[in-house]
């Protein structure tokens, strides 16, 4: 039987880049922020600079530099076994992102093929089974399952299952 | 009403790939190839150096170089008015080509959003409503509506409807 397919967000779900934005804008701002400190926040409240998310978004070595999200990549070898797993990162805004991601997958998920690797703008067109990600634009059109992870930005979101964690994940996958 | 949404392929379709690897073929082997030889050949047979194919779409520079294929700018802005126009290439095999592919587009599509441009690995999990591609290997499992754009290496194929050109593409969508 063809094993159902999973499609996985990068930012902000394999890679924590809700630390990295942290570091980065306490290291330029000599700021002391914490991920407590902008729990429930929107961006722009949570790093009130104008358009700074974007600045290090499009800067050189942003996503290079990203560190993984904790327990994602033992969660992603176990979900590999049971599922299609595809990552599905929106990096088209931000084309110096594109080579940095691919050679981030491949440092930190050698075991992901670059055949099981989509970088897109929207993902509107993407058709599997399961769909991770932090942001329920991206989860609200999907046809299939979804499952929101959190992030500062999403506390208020109620329509979509949700995973504060890689463990959680597992559990709402069975595994 | 929704529009019907279109999958179009970059290499052999949007850029003209075959006149480029002829080019850089006849240049480095000081060759005299002419797509009239080349035709109804494999990939191999038509360019008789194992990995040269594979070379050439790994080096720096190749893509970004790429010229348009006669028709496709005309052509596809015609498509836009009546289609949401997706691009969707199979850049992932070859790192060193998104962000060139991402370049090439923005010089030579500037009218095609970044929110439209999807880079994959296979094509397998993209879902619109009609796909146009060289290779059958990506128009054969896909469910909506296929259309063949006609390439040296392709002439035998018989299970798509074809598209010598940009001309009969617009011909096949009535426009």
């Amino acid at each position: 039987m063809k094993k159902q397919s999973i499609a996985i967000d990068m930012d902000g779900v394999m890679a924590d880049v809700e630390a990295h934005f942290i570091n980065w804008y306490n290291k330029e701002y000599t700021e002391n922020l914490s991920k407590e400190d902008i729990r429930g926040k929107s961006e722009s409240k949570a790093f009130p600079v104008d358009g700074i998310i974007k600045k290090y978004a499009n800067s050189a070595r942003f996503f290079e530099t990203a560190p993984v999200m904790d327990g994602a990549v033992e969660a992603i070898r176990r979900l590999q076994k049971n599922y299609e797993v595809y990552v599905v990162s929106a990096a088209m805004e931000f084309p110096i992102s594109l080579t940095e991601k691919r050679n981030w997958l491949k440092a930190n998920f050698p075991f992901i093929s670059w055949k099981n690797i989509i970088f897109c703008g929207n993902k509107s067109i993407i058709n599997t089974d399961f769909m991770i990600d932090d942001h329920p634009k991206n989860l609200d059109p999907f046809k299939g399952e979804t499952l929101l992870f959190e992030a500062f930005h999403n506390l208020k979101v109620k329509n979509h299952s949700r995973a504060k964690n890689w463990k959680e994940v597992l559990d709402f996958f069975e595994i």
